[in-house]
């Protein structure tokens, strides 16, 4: 049982975090942190978070569980601050969608001063954001990966596991760096792809967009994500991404001069070959 | 009323169109044509078809409407037998994804004997194939463009849109070279351009498929699709696809130089005037 679960940032991910908590029992105070007095007052009224505050300072005195669920430029930019503010027994973990950078910013104040950081990756969430959108079940069955170090203490990457299983998510280890691979390919990569392929479509024929079926809408609609927090993971995660675009356009290129070739044999061999790839999605 | 209504080709359109006109009464008589004894019996077996055959001419034998249901380049090979065994007051119509190429088939074929044909594309479906899949809802609220030309007679055209929309189904009208473009925007790229992002996103990290959530499972969902489906409609389309996908090039050295550049503004304004294109899809 935490005794003081502080949260800054409640939007969908922190609100759902709250939610959870409180319907799960796993907290006996939880704390809200974030920027705006009106939109903190709805999740206090309707009973997720117990007390709310905009200073920082205040909202993390004597937490011993913080999570930082704010996009992932404005946690790097508070970690000092954060790292200042809590005590010697409070354990910080975060839910950023890249884990490099933020790993790096943490381990950098713990040589410091005692500082306890576990990097948490909550794969849920939803191209649309705030706390209006938060749900008690959004990590029920929901994939989070976390991302200790060779410097991380194993109790606290123990405690951080049990407070997401706690709200009945599966947890995975990985390393920083591969955990940013992996991001990219499921997430970061697809979504660049979405954006251009909304931005190619529209150009090529600006009518078909009212002919859309299911199909288009579902290829398409993480393209209708928050631009700041997308803009702020590709810069995060940039070295990654482009990688990972330098693959996907060999890919299109393949299978671009197979449709300019007319071999028809060889497409659709490369297209079942990927038909198998992905039915090996769960 | 449609004394008989023949359907070649029982899968998942051709099946949902028996069962849609069975359910909601628009045939007198159903009768299937395939080429399979076994999967047509299903069919029989379980009241969509009143009769079914391996026979093409027995087959179209006495109707008033043809539905062609099969993939497009089977439907552009078997269109001049089928002209050859319809009588003069049928009315023929298709569901191919694309129409340039049918429609030009089918108005040489008029050229020289009484054909009355309409192109039709139903713009629905799913990623899985065969009659199994078949359903008598498919078509409500789905939206079928249908491609008169110049040489089309205004009443089969209104027979066909009435035969779609007693089906529940939105019917619009294009010409059937800008129905290849609006297709090519809103389906054939996309499918070549997530066909390509699945391979691309699996050579980068082959470990990331595991981790994959809601997000990657929308965007690549129609990666799962039939091979030889889409090999013969990237074929039969390949003008229009190979246009769109030089301007989906474009789009994605664009944003993929702003990720590079560093610009956060310019990143930023490149995906919110895509979220606004995207909001525009209903």
């Amino acid at each position: 049982m935490i005794q003081r679960l502080a949260i800054v940032g409640v939007g969908l991910l922190g609100g759902s975090i709250a939610k959870a908590a409180r319907a799960r029992g796993l907290a006996r105070q939880i704390v809200g942190i974030g920027r705006d007095e009106t939109r903190l007052a709805v999740a206090v009224r309707d009973g997720a978070l117990d007390r709310a505050t905009l200073d920082l300072v205040d909202g993390l005195r004597g937490a011993d569980l913080v999570v930082l669920a704010m996009p992932v430029l404005v946690i790097e930019r508070l970690l000092p601050a954060v790292a200042a503010a809590v005590g010697e027994g409070t354990l910080v973990t975060d839910v950023g969608s890249t884990k490099g950078a933020i790993v790096r910013s943490a381990q950098a104040l713990a040589a410091a001063r005692p500082f306890h950081f576990v990097g948490s990756h909550p794969m849920a969430g939803s191209e649309r954001a705030g706390y209006g959108v938060a749900r008690a079940d959004l990590f029920e069955k929901a994939t989070v990966i976390v991302t200790p170090t060779e410097v991380t203490s194993p109790p606290a990457v123990k405690d951080v596991t049990n407070f997401w299983e706690g709200m009945g998510a599966r947890v995975s280890q990985l390393d920083p760096a591969t955990h940013d691979r992996v991001v990219a390919a499921i997430s970061h990569l697809p979504h660049l792809v979405v954006f251009a392929l909304v931005a190619g479509a529209h150009r090529f024929e600006p009518s078909a967009f009212a002919f859309a079926a299911q199909g288009f809408r579902d290829t398409t609609r993480v393209g209708a994500s928050d631009p700041v927090v997308w803009q702020e993971i590709f810069h995060d995660n940039r070295e990654a991404l482009l990688a990972s675009v330098d693959r996907f356009r060999e890919a299109l290129q393949e299978i671009e001069r197979l449709v300019q070739g007319g071999d028809d044999a060889a497409l659709q061999a490369w297209i079942a070959q990927v038909k198998r790839l992905r039915e090996t999605v769960a």
